[in-house]
C-alpha cells in the first residue's frame, strides 16, 4: 500500500478536499486501538475544527430488528441527495465486534445511495464497550462533517443502550415502528418511545396501510401523554413506504421542520454544547472505573464484598468505603 | 437528655421491640454526617441482618405537587393498618435541604395515620445529594423493618431524579395522577409513567368522575404501549378519592396483586439483589468522582479544558485524558 506514513497535513488536506480515501483512512485511525493512533487521530481532529459541523444535521435512525431500516436509510438518504444535501451513513452496532455481521455490514442493502459520489456509508466500528464504540462514531461525524457531508446517518440496531448513546452524538431522534398496534413495541425497551422526535411507521402499503394508520393512531396518542420538549417541538407520527417510495418525502420535510425548529430555539447549539460536556464528563468517569477495577487490589477484594452484601451481611455502602480506603492506600504505596 | 450513650446493642435490642424511641434515634445516627455516627450506624446495621425484611414490601408512592400524596397515603395506610399490617413511612425529597420544607414534614396532614400505634413516620432526611438521602432512606428503610413494620411507604415529590433513586429502594412503583387527560403530565418528567406498576388517578369523586375517567382511558393506552414487564405483571390503572374514601381499598388489593406477582415469578427478590449491587457499585463511583472532582489538580487544570472543548479547539475524549493523566500523575506525588 503507497503512501502510509501520511502526516496530519495530508490527511486534513485531503478529508478537506473530499478525498474518500482519505477520509477512510483517518476513520480508521480514530478507530484503531493503538495508542500512536489514536494520537495522530486526536492530532487530526484538532486540526480540523475550523471546518466544524455548523450547517450540519446528525439524524440518529433506530427500529427494531425487521423494521426495515436499511431500505428506509436508502430511501431518505436518495431523497435528501435529491435536494442538494451531502450524506454519510454510519452505525453504532455494539453486537458486531461479537456477531462479526454489522448492521450497515452489508452494503448489497443500501445499493443505489452506495452508488453515489455524495454518499459515503461506513460499517459499525467493533469495539469492547458500547462507550467504545459511540466514542469513534462520534469522531467519526467530525471527520465526514470536515469532508462536506453535511446530513449523517447513525443507524442504531433499537435494543436500548446504544439509542441511549445515539442520543448523547445526534441532533434528532427518528424511531421506525411496524404496523400494527400495541404487540409491534414488543421489541422496543422502555424510554426509546420517549425520546423520539419523529416516529415514522414504516411498510405502509398493501394490505398493510391499515394497520400502519392503526399504529399512527396508538402513537399519536402515546406522543400526546409527553411532557413538552424544550425545544417547543411536538413529537411528529407519519407512515411510510421506503420500497414503495410513499411518504418519503413527507419525512424529509418533517426532519427539516424539526431541524429548523431546533435551530430557532436554540436548541440544537444548546444541546451539542450539553453533548460535548457530556463525553467529557463520561470520558473521566469511564477512566476513574477502568482505573478502579482493573486494580489488583480492587480484583482481590471486591468478589468477597459483593458476596457479603448480597448476603445482607454488610450494607452496600460499608462494602464500597471498605473497598475504596484499600483502593486510596494501595495507590499511595504504589 | 438521659441515656445519650447508648451501645450498639441496646440500640438493637429497642429495635428489635419495636421502642420508636430507640428506632428514632437509630435513624438520627443514620442521618448524621458525623464520622462517629456513620460508623455506629454501619455497626448497628450490621446488627440487625437477622431481622432482614423478608416478608416486608417497599411501595414508591408519586406524583406531582398538588395530586394529593399526603390524603392518599393516609387513606391507603389506614386500608393496610386495617389488615394489620405495620405501617412506615418514609419521604425522599431533596429539596427539604434547600426550603427547610419537606413534604412530610407537617404530620398534620396524616393525622389518623399519625395518631395509630402501628405507624411510624418520618420526614425526609436533610442531604447535600439526592444520592446522600437515598442512601439514608435505604438504610432507615432496614431499621423501620428491624422494627417490625413490613409496609413501607416512600413518599417522592414527583419532579424527575428522586423517582429513580426511589426506583432503585423499593419494590413497587405507584404514580398518582390528577383528573383529565393529557395536559396534567406536565408536572410529570419523561420516563416516569414507564417506571410505574400501577397508576392511580385520585381526585375521582363529584365533578371530576367523568375527567377521572378520561385520564385512566388515556393512561390504559400508554401502559398497553409499553413493553412487557420482566415479572409479567402488567400495570394496572385505578381511580380512587382519598378524601372521600372511593377505591382505595381496590388501590390496596392491587398493590398487593402486584407484590404476589413479583413475588411468584423471583422477580422481587431478584430486583432487591440487583438494587443491593447497584447501591455498591453508586457508592464506589460516587467516591471515585468526589475524590476526583474535589482534587486541587483537578480544579485547577478542569476548567480551561471544558473551555477549550466546548470552543470546538480540543476533543472530549483528548480533554478527559489530559485531565486523569494530571490527577495519576499528582496523586503518586502525593
Amino acid at each position: 500500500m503507497p503512501r502510509l506514513q501520511w502526516s496530519i497535513e495530508q490527511y486534513a488536506e485531503g478529508i478537506r478536499a473530499g478525498d474518500r480515501v482519505a477520509l477512510g483512512r483517518a476513520i480508521t485511525l480514530v478507530e484503531s486501538a493503538r495508542p500512536d493512533h489514536q494520537a495522530l487521530a486526536q492530532q487530526l481532529l484538532e486540526q480540523l475544527t475550523d471546518a466544524a459541523g455548523e450547517n450540519t444535521l446528525r439524524l440518529a435512525i433506530t427500529g427494531s430488528p425487521g423494521v426495515g431500516k436499511s431500505s428506509f436509510i436508502e430511501a431518505l438518504g436518495m431523497c435528501a441527495l435529491g435536494q442538494g444535501r451531502r450524506v454519510a451513513v454510519l452505525a453504532i452496532d455494539p453486537s458486531s465486534a461479537v456477531s462479526g455481521g454489522s448492521i450497515l455490514g452489508d452494503k448489497t442493502r443500501m445499493e443505489r445511495l452506495s452508488a453515489s459520489e455524495a454518499v459515503f456509508i461506513r460499517p459499525s466500528p467493533a469495539g469492547t464497550s458500547l462507550g467504545g464504540v459511540a466514542r469513534k462514531t462520534r469522531e467519526t461525524i467530525r471527520l465526514v462533517e470536515a469532508a462536506g457531508y453535511d446530513l449523517v446517518l447513525v443507524e442504531t440496531v433499537g435494543v436500548g443502550q446504544s439509542e441511549i448513546a445515539a442520543r448523547h452524538i445526534t441532533d434528532i431522534f427518528l424511531l421506525l415502528l411496524l404496523p400494527g398496534a400495541g404487540d409491534e413495541l414488543q421489541g422496543i425497551k422502555r424510554g426509546i418511545v420517549e425520546m423520539a422526535d419523529l416516529l415514522v411507521v414504516n411498510k405502509a402499503d398493501g394490505e398493510r396501510l391499515q394497520l400502519a394508520r392503526q399504529a399512527q393512531g396508538y402513537y399519536l396518542n402515546a406522543v400526546r401523554l409527553l411532557p413538552p420538549h424544550p425545544s417547543g417541538w411536538t413529537p411528529r407520527v407519519l407512515t411510510c413506504s421506503s420500497t414503495e417510495g410513499l411518504g418519503i418525502t413527507e419525512v424529509w420535510a418533517a426532519v427539516q421542520e424539526c431541524a429548523h425548529q431546533f435551530q430557532r430555539s436554540g436548541y440544537l447549539a444548546q444541546q451539542r454544547q450539553q453533548q460535548t460536556l457530556y463525553w467529557l464528563r463520561e470520558s473521566i468517569e469511564e477512566g476513574l472505573r477502568q482505573a478502579f477495577y482493573r486494580h489488583p487490589e480492587v480484583q482481590a477484594l471486591l468478589p468477597a464484598l459483593e458476596a457479603a452484601v448480597l448476603a445482607g451481611r454488610l450494607s452496600p455502602f460499608a462494602a464500597a468505603e471498605q473497598v475504596l480506603r484499600a483502593y486510596e492506600a494501595n495507590r499511595r504505596k504504589a
